[in-house]
């Protein structure tokens, strides 16, 4: 498996950077006969679109994509479906200056050493632009989910900098600029970003997400597990440091009488497990929280070197998201969903005649 | 990529129950010409082995282990290493009554439902008894990655229940029982345990791991990140339910201008990072963190289901570790060596002929 | 992937050398509720077990296979399943004087310039016995293929040094020593080797194996063809230089009227394309045929170099097969089972809900 | 891994049919710091190129490659490279007729049945189009190979129908429409195929390709080996029903004292085992030889049955080449090609630190 592909059935492989010509992605796997077209990925495109609201980079991208191959007649023919995503407004230029230096927190320093060479403009393939492709493929794998089993993977910032966000209602999330499930609090988090933007500082963020009607059975031991794999792409997203299921790090604190999910005739009684045990699904909505680090490129000066080794500092001025996790909740969707897929694909594989011995509580 | 392997080219496979005869591990791509024999692998067993103290299951096991291939005259081969650890203290009667109920927090309902069957006897698949094979693993790989690279990989227990432990010296870690890094807080880590067991209840942890010496380059864009393999990984351990890495959750609260690492030619200043920028590894130490839950097997009365769907109760009155993260340390030490090790082999595969332009800082 | 794996889905794992002590397996994804036991393995173990006639080698091996996982009271509980295969009679003494020499055909100085090491006992990890594993795990495999979709595979001996044998019956194969479909010629073929072994010489030989009722559909485009695991399967045991599907190289001087195989509501005319088309199963059997190399171990005196690189020359005394195709037929038996059981999985993972909108042919 | 992805490190993802928008590939896994620009892979497009010659279909097609990641100032950065070719000539009139009929030979029925849908455009993702994919991707395999380590792959067309034509000179291949090895055969080669045309039926050919100066150690136990691989890379390409490796199915005939190589300081004295012992390079060529079959599109009628089952007749008039073998030659090197690189990079990894014993002979 190549580092720029993952999933082992429902397997989607990405390239692109982010002032070549195009992001590209292609899945593979894909049941046929899904009903599909490029409307159903710019949907989910736009949700993660740059240049929606003052708070996020102001790069201007339509991020419009074309499908080009694994369709007929409308509907998905069990062929790759290969996609592709041009790059309009590369301004080359806003990075001339930071070419020869390494960025604080970003991965400069590292594509360098490990390379030997660097596409310096935007971040290239480091750039969060990738995430287009996840959010695409994402696309693709929620509507199988949902056509196939009625799976709902949605979620919602919970975090802004210091700024914890209650979760009030799903209605909310799609009304406002942060996915915030808080009405109430969206007028204090654009008052907290336009004073970090003029401050030339960033901020990280926490997002939730989770995914309703998971079939019980869906995840296989040991490494396999559909918590790994969810960590796994949790991970992988720019920014991410930290990833939890269900109670997370808040189960060290827990005894096991208060932790382990009681079960009913009528269904658990809590789901501090988050939809996972053995790594394998319970039937309960899988949760999954995650952390994002503060946007690595700001204004403010910082110390560092440059490509020779020497001390220098330098300043950000390109566009830039103040919040990477302004935008993260649709491509943390788009990661559960195809994780999600893909486990669904292997499960029945295995285990498609099996017939369950209890009912599904 | 089957769900009982991983590692790309330092790939291991694991099978065995709990209460089969026996545990064994497969390690295909370990590079020949290692020095190696079974006390490698025993002498980190033997850190991980059950009955080393009263806070730990009593189950009696010496976890021998035996090296059936992959050696000649002392040294790796190149070819696969194959490896038993026979199970020797198996009571399966101790699990009759469990045979029918599902424990809460336990694996016992996914894998009925999943498989149509399942293994009863001490957990089966799902018993952290299969941990012996990840750590024989780990043990070539952290031979290996110390002697090729220097790399050192170590960890310690963070935090038991609600006792933060403050990180003292190295030398504590391997003078108790629960990897403390602090000889002052043992007796208190001791007198909570015994009133835990009497209890009948149980209690998550901490655990942190790190690697120093990681040479800057390990890693690779988008998905086969280091940290993404490492949060797999660890996720991937019996009990786990968070992972971070660097700041982790700290990072939601945090400026840009106090996560990113500022650089000088004498190094980082800070390592909010954890080590890895981009998914690559920058050659400062890579540090994680993970949460463990508290054990599901306790002996205080849950409601459950049985396998007909009744309401029931069940209570746990087996061998089991009241805190399954107190032998979590070296196992997660395991998980990290082996990441690392996939990820040295993968980086000089791809990049074996680059020449650094820049001298690591 | 690593090496000694092999399969996407049935996955298979193998360790073990000539002389070490013990061969073993893991066979991963296998579904739940095949009814299982050791007896399987070792009746397809017995039909390739060496000593059982004077025209194979005289190395005695019972090959015993202990299953040490992944049973629950006599069925597959969907979890790994690991064996082994315990060496018995390594003479290490015979091969000590080829230790420091190559034998001409042999992966002695291939594996000795590869990983600047090899064991030299028995072809160590190059010996022919590995396949004990390819073996084991075919016999589980051919047991699903069976009990789920009548899947029958079986195959026979075609050709033994320059006798072709034309095939006559089933019910002859398993009656001779060489698998020979034709109780007629197995006379010749025992004077004919008995000449050979005298004259310290060896011989290639044909093997044909086939599958029938597999169903319409296994096989994926473009590179997971059907035909393409297959060839990649059979290619790797030991000896074979050469891999046939259908009419093979005939196919080279047939015209297109003559080779695309006519349809009729009855069924296909012809099965020149042996089962296979665009990669995917066409419902016909599927028809392999392998070339097998002469043994490379002979007594007649070879020129070849020493460790030192010096020019000597090499006699093999040690006990060999003189010719491997005689015991290969349940060995590419077993291989075509496994690719087509891994097919069956990955079908059925994609196209699980897919309606057949013709009936078969 | 999935179907429409091969290569362990050095990883080809295809997709795109016959008539849809475009072909597209992405090459994941090669080392950065190779030159390269479009026109690197155009050149072997162009070899393959349609309608080039009357012995071929007259679809026009330019081929134009666009490379669209992965390159920075003319060289590899070492992310993956995306790349494009558009279709301009597709004329789906062509195929309305056998939209519901299935052509013999053809994958027609085989999709249709396993995915429920198949687009009948130009064989959709059957049409042996899909090589320009595996071109363009050998392409840069083997400039990596040349500039690295001096390999050449290289391959002509060995017999057409039933004319075996004589390896004479390499000159010759680039000097005719046939790759073929001898121009004193050319004429009578003309006159075949202008016969055959005119016949409405297809031939079968036999194309041998070969790699010079691979060094010795590419390949590894037991399923990985390089002979595997190379059978499994052959056998994927449309039309192919048989591999041979060195003597392929002459080693059936051979004795052992005649087939094994022998080894003197000189060099090895033969090469029967084509540059493979124990599925690892000899440091000999490698050589490899295939049987395409005739091609299934045929003028003549053919008796077959339409979707609904009912007995019919069907004609290809369609443009096709009456020979597919005339243009398999640069995809067979491309394929080599892919196989070599691939395994040059795995081995590498694991035996990077290997200090080869002896000289290579």
């Amino acid at each position: 498996m190549s580092g720029n592909s993952f999933g082992t059935l429902y397997c989607v492989t990405s390239f692109g950077e982010s002032h070549g010509p195009a992001y590209g992605g292609v899945v593979d796997g894909c049941p046929p006969g899904l009903a599909l077209d490029a409307a159903d990925l710019q949907k989910e495109l736009d949700r993660r679109k740059p240049g929606s609201s003052r708070h996020v980079t102001q790069r201007r991208e339509t991020d419009t994509v074309e499908i080009l191959s694994g369709l007929f007649e409308g509907r998905t023919t069990g062929t790759p479906i290969g996609f592709l995503i041009r790059n309009e407004d590369a301004r080359s230029k806003d990075y001339a200056q930071i070419a020869r230096k390494f960025r604080p927190g970003h991965a400069d320093y590292t594509y360098w050493q490990k390379y030997g060479v660097r596409d310096p403009r935007g971040g290239g393939r480091a750039s969060a632009r990738e995430t287009v492709v996840r959010v695409a493929a994402g696309a693709i794998a929620r509507k199988w989910l949902t056509e196939r089993y009625g799976v709902l993977v949605r979620g919602y910032l919970a975090q802004l900098g210091p700024h914890r966000i209650p979760f009030a209602d799903w209605d909310a999330v799609g009304a406002n600029a942060f996915f915030a499930p808080n009405a109430g609090r969206v007028a204090a988090l654009e008052a907290f970003m336009d004073e970090l933007r003029a401050s030339g500082d960033s901020c990280g963020a926490r997002v939730n997400v989770m995914a309703h009607k998971v079939p019980v059975g869906w995840g296989e031991p040991v490494y396999g597990r559909l918590d790994a794999d969810i960590a796994a792409a949790m991970m992988s997203i720019n920014a991410v440091k930290g990833v939890e299921i269900g109670a997370g790090f808040a189960a060290v604190g827990q005894k096991g009488s208060e932790h382990g999910d009681e079960m009913t005739p009528q269904g658990f009684l809590t789901n501090n497990n988050g939809g996972v045990l053995g790594g394998i699904s319970t039937g309960q909505d899988v949760t999954v929280s995650i952390a994002l680090k503060p946007t690595s490129s700001i204004r403010l000066p910082r110390r560092t070197l440059d490509v020779d080794g020497n001390a220098t500092t330098v300043e950000t001025t390109g566009r830039h998201d103040p919040c990477v996790g302004i935008r993260a909740t649709p491509i943390a969707e788009a990661m559960l969903a195809c994780v999600l897929m893909d486990h669904a694909l292997r499960h029945r594989a295995q285990c498609g005649d099996v017939q369950p011995p209890t009912h599904p509580v």
